[in-house]
């Protein structure tokens, strides 16, 4: 008997919703058939989105959410008062067992109020991490944590690094992952209060393999599997990423584009560059987890597009068959809760 | 009659010592005639190198050290005890008024420590910041700090932030620099505890142009002139930007050189992209200035080659002329001095 993931997907956040939430999840049902899933938002603008397409009409439903949680609206607010909203909806999904996970697209502070309000943490872990997978020349790495919660206390982050490393050792399929702190140096004494409090309890995990320090600049070259920092730090690194990113991308193409001779180089060489820099793209690895809740609830980029939102429903379907949560239960919450007692 | 600013050059810092120091200083004192260049290292081997070179010989002038602070030692140790190393006397000379600037591409530690404690603060300012130009599509901005002290206080952001617009009026020629603090968002009430208690502080700032927050995202795209953040965060943003430049590049290369067709397409393009690429090369901007001491002291970095040298030299002349030393004194120092008393 094959077992079927159910996943619970935000049809109204982001920046391209309806139309390429459904097209996702559409793809991820065609091409996998151990994959359900439930579209959560407005009935008639989602059903006019699905009748574009053929797919399995057992494994997609529609349920209505006639609320949407706007972008900039004030997070706390939103989730408290839109019961109706597609977001509110499909964490209730999730708390009541009803999806094993929830994916969306829509604004970030919603899904983090909502995963910790609604869906609510396992027993014993004090903080969840929203961990997305950054492109780099080796892979991908998980930087965690890039959530909301800033000012995190050491024993936050060293959940983090133990939660990161049973994430890329069971859902992306890293064997014994390594484990780095963010720092401002290699060496041990280096490092803000945080860090240096950090260190010593990371190194005495033994259940993660703990590399030590990585500095900033080694990170887009793969110089760890799981990045651990407080959500500041993270939530810079992230974003400075995709700035980046996004800016030399920018001056590449004018460069390319900047005479006659490059404009005809750049007609032939195009592309293989867009083969090689596509390994370069996060979208490529679906959304972010915001790991230990009582389900799974995956953050994707507010730009998301259809390959996207496929991915990220790809993630929950390993994430739920590897029961990543009674793993994280049994190897950190309740070891957790015994040294409080 | 004509002021000569006079720069005391670390011949033994860096990779490229003394060759590329060497060929720096020269190629300074060959195209300004106000500026006058102490070689500060092992005498026989700066010698040998500038036998190579025809130069003014009034305006370079060596002065033996025969020790050499190397890159990993401790910074306090080597700087304590290497009386004789170039660090120690180049600083020594700004000290002395002897020199007014000291510039190096030695170790950073050993750089901000002997700034510190050698050359000394001004009086009133409570941490000097290391503040490097980075590139951005817009030109250049200035990240302030990527020191090594970390856990900073509001009140020495504040300085950072006038120090910063100084720097960038007096000395980069940016009128009415936009200054911001880096943030996890825009709002106001976004942040960790320090941003939230250091942004109310800046907006009663009149003497600068505080223009709220900038998140990571938006530093290529040029949205501030002046970047204030704590260093533990500078360090993090400078070395991302290295990792993330160096490590798209590479891609872009390899993408270029993966097909036939992509190679004879390189061919023509590149020398257009390699000159968009330069308006993105931090070498261009020269070192970063340690601000707040006694006398100018700037940290290149490591790898810098002669034209960084250079750059890093011409930097120090508008310092010196524009009397950035006497701005900062009465701007900053006295009014903290008055506020105390």
């Amino acid at each position: 008997m094959q077992t079927i993931t159910r996943v619970a997907v935000d049809a109204m956040g982001g920046d391209n919703a309806p139309l390429e939430i459904v097209k996702g999840a559409v793809d991820a049902v065609v091409s996998h058939d151990d994959i359900k899933v439930f579209l959560v938002g407005q009935e008639e603008a989602v059903r006019a989105e699905l009748k574009k397409y053929q797919f399995p009409a057992e494994r997609i439903e529609v349920v209505d959410a006639p609320e949407v949680i706007e972008m900039a609206e004030p997070p706390v607010q939103a989730i408290r008062k839109k019961k109706q909203s597609s977001m509110v909806i499909g964490m209730n999904m999730v708390k009541q067992k009803e999806a094993d996970a929830f994916v969306s697209a829509g604004s970030t502070g919603a899904v983090l109020v909502g995963g910790q309000t609604i869906v609510g943490r396992i027993k014993g872990i004090k903080r969840p991490p929203l961990a997305p997978l950054i492109p780099t020349e080796a892979g991908a790495s998980l930087l965690i944590d890039c959530g909301a919660n800033v000012d995190a206390r050491p024993e936050h982050l060293v959940q983090f690094a133990r939660m990161g490393s049973i994430y890329m050792e069971n859902v992306v399929g890293v064997k014994n992952p390594r484990v780095a702190i963010v720092n401002i140096g290699a060496e041990e004494e280096k490092g803000n209060a945080l860090v240096k409090e950090t260190f010593p309890l990371l190194k005495e995990c033994h259940d993660i393999n703990f590399v030590g320090s990585i500095e900033a600049r080694e990170i887009p070259h793969g110089g760890a599997d799981v990045i651990v920092c407080e959500a500041f730090v993270g939530n810079v690194i992230l974003k400075l990423y995709e700035g980046v990113s996004s800016t030399l991308i920018g001056v590449v193409k004018q460069g390319l584009m900047s005479t006659l001779k490059s404009k005809i180089g750049a007609a032939l060489a195009l592309p293989a560059l867009k083969k090689t820099l596509k390994s370069f793209d996060s979208g490529e690895y679906g959304g972010a987890p915001l790991l230990g809740l009582n389900g799974l609830v995956v953050k994707t980029h507010g730009s998301s597009k259809a390959a996207e939102i496929t991915n990220s429903i790809y993630q929950c379907v390993t994430f739920s068959k590897e029961n990543i949560n009674g793993i994280i239960k049994e190897r950190i919450a309740d070891l957790n809760q015994n040294e409080q007692e």
